[in-house]
C-alpha cells in the first residue's frame, strides 16, 4: 500500500515533468487488484481525503495539472468503492463509484449508485469512467452529451485469449473516441499480479479515434504521452449537414418486440 | 434501374449458391446513391411491393435464404425513404426505413419514423440498420435489447481520408459486435459513383468482434462467405457473475451537469 502510494505518486511526477497537464493513472492504482478477501481490500482502502489523493494533488501542484486515478475507497457509509478521483492542486475535484462492476469485484465493492460525472477542469471537460464501464457505450454517450472533450479511464484489463493483433480494449477505446467525436485516455495495468496478466492496453485516442500514443512496447511500466487539443472534439459537425450528437434519435432506440416470426 | 435490379437480383444468386443462408446487399443497391436531385431519386424508386424485391424473393426461394438490402422506397405517402428490406422466399418480411441520413440523403429522403426492427426470420434473428444508423451505439443496443444475433447493415460508406490502416468503419463494425456479443454483417459499396469514392469495407464480425471474412482485397464486386452459429450470440454472459444486458444501468446514464468548475 505505502508502496503502491509512493509509485503513483512518483508516476504523477514523472508524467508532469514530462509536460502532462492531465496524468491518467490506472485502476485501483493505490491497492492493487487481485484481493483475496473482503478483508484484504478493506486493509487497502482509503477515504477520498487520505493520504494518496493528498499526495497526487501536491504533485499537481508542480505543474498546474489534473490527476485522473483509481483508488480503493472507503466510504463514508463503511462501504468499500472501486473509485476514480480527480484531483488538483486544490484537492479532490470529484469521486466516480465504478457502476459496473467487473466479476470478482462484486465480492468486494459495493456499485456506485450515481452517474459517471463530467468535470470541468483546468485541463479540459473532463469525463471519467472505469474499465468495464467502457462496455457500456450508453454510459459514454452521456458523458459525451454531458460535455466531454475527453474521457480519461483508469483500467486494469485482465488478458483473454484473442488473435494476435491490436487487442480489443484498444479498438474499443478507439471506436468510443470516434462514435462521440472526443479524445480517449486509457490508462491499464502492466505486468502479471497473483497470476493474472494485465493486457498494458494504455492508448490516447483523437476525436477521430486514431492512437495518437500507445500502447507501450513490452508489458512494462511506461509514461505515454500525447499533445492533445481539446477544443477540436467540442465541434460535433460530421458534415454541413449531420452532427454526432444533433443527429441523434433517442425516441426511436427502444426496438419493438420482434414483428415477424418465420 | 433495371440493370441494378439484375445486378442484384445475380448477387443474391450466387451468394446463395454458395451457400449462404442470409444475404446481405448495400445500401440503396437498386439505385445507386449519389442523385443530382429530387427528381432522379425519384425515378430510382419503387415500393416494397415492386420488382427488385420481388425478385430477391424468388432467388431466395431457391435457398430457403434471407435477403438483407438497401433500396430507394416510394412510400404509400408518396415520400422517399432510405430503406433495408428483409425478404425471403414468402415475401417482403419487414421494411426499415433509415432514421439517421446522411448528407444529402436529407434533400431526398424523409428520414424514418419507427424504430430499426429485429426480426425473427428463418436464418435467425436479424437486427437491420443502415449505414450511418451504425454511428449511433444507442440503436445498436436497442436492436440486441431487442434479440438480434446478427446485426445486417447495408451500407454505402464514402472514403474519407484516415491513417494507412484498417478503415474506421471496420474498427466500428468489431467494437459493435464485442460489446453487444452479436455477429455483425456490413456490406459496403465498392468502387467509385460519381465522384465518390466507396471504402469496400464489406466485413463479418463474430460475436467476439474478430473479422471471419472481409473486407475483399481491391476495391471491385466480391462475395464475402462466413460460416456463423448464431446461437453463440444468445447467451451474454461474459463471467460468472457478468451479462452483457445484465449488467447495464440504464437510470445511470444521463450525466448530471458538470459538478466543478476549475
Amino acid at each position: 500500500m505505502a508502496a503502491n502510494r509512493r509509485l503513483t505518486r512518483e508516476a504523477v511526477r514523472e508524467a508532469i515533468a514530462a509536460g502532462a497537464r492531465l496524468v491518467v493513472l490506472p485502476e485501483l492504482s493505490t491497492s492493487g487488484y487481485v484481493f483475496e478477501s473482503p478483508a484484504e481490500a478493506r486493509e487497502c482502502a482509503e477515504p477520498a481525503s487520505g493520504p494518496s489523493l493528498q499526495g497526487w494533488a501536491e504533485e499537481a501542484a508542480r505543474g498546474d495539472a489534473v490527476v485522473v486515478g483509481g483508488f480503493c475507497e472507503l466510504g463514508e457509509d463503511g462501504l468499500l468503492y472501486n473509485s476514480a478521483a480527480v484531483v488538483d492542486a486544490t484537492g479532490v475535484l470529484g469521486v466516480y463509484r465504478k457502476i459496473h462492476l467487473w466479476d470478482r469485484e462484486k465480492l468486494f465493492f459495493e456499485p456506485g449508485h450515481a452517474c459517471a460525472p463530467v468535470l470541468a477542469t483546468r485541463a479540459g471537460r473532463i469525463g471519467v469512467a472505469v474499465c468495464y464501464d467502457l462496455f457500456f457505450p450508453e454510459l459514454i454517450r452521456g458523458l459525451a452529451l454531458g460535455g466531454a472533450e475527453l474521457i480519461a479511464l483508469p483500467a486494469n484489463l485482465p488478458r483473454f485469449p484473442q488473435p494476435e493483433e491490436r487487442p480489443i480494449e484498444i479498438t474499443l477505446a478507439m471506436a468510443t473516441a470516434h462514435l462521440n467525436h472526443l479524445f480517449f485516455a486509457l490508462c491499464d495495468r502492466c505486468g502479471p499480479e497473483r497470476g493474472v496478466e494485465w493486457v498494458g492496453a494504455t492508448v490516447i485516442c483523437d476525436e477521430h479515434g486514431w492512437p495518437l500514443a500507445g500502447p507501450p512496447a513490452g508489458n512494462g511500466p511506461a509514461l505515454v504521452v500525447a499533445d492533445c487539443d481539446l477544443s477540436r472534439a467540442r465541434d460535433k459537425a460530421l458534415s454541413e449537414r449531420n452532427d454526432v450528437l444533433g443527429d441523434r434519435r433517442p425516441e426511436l432506440y427502444v426496438p419493438d418486440e420482434p414483428t415477424h416470426v418465420a
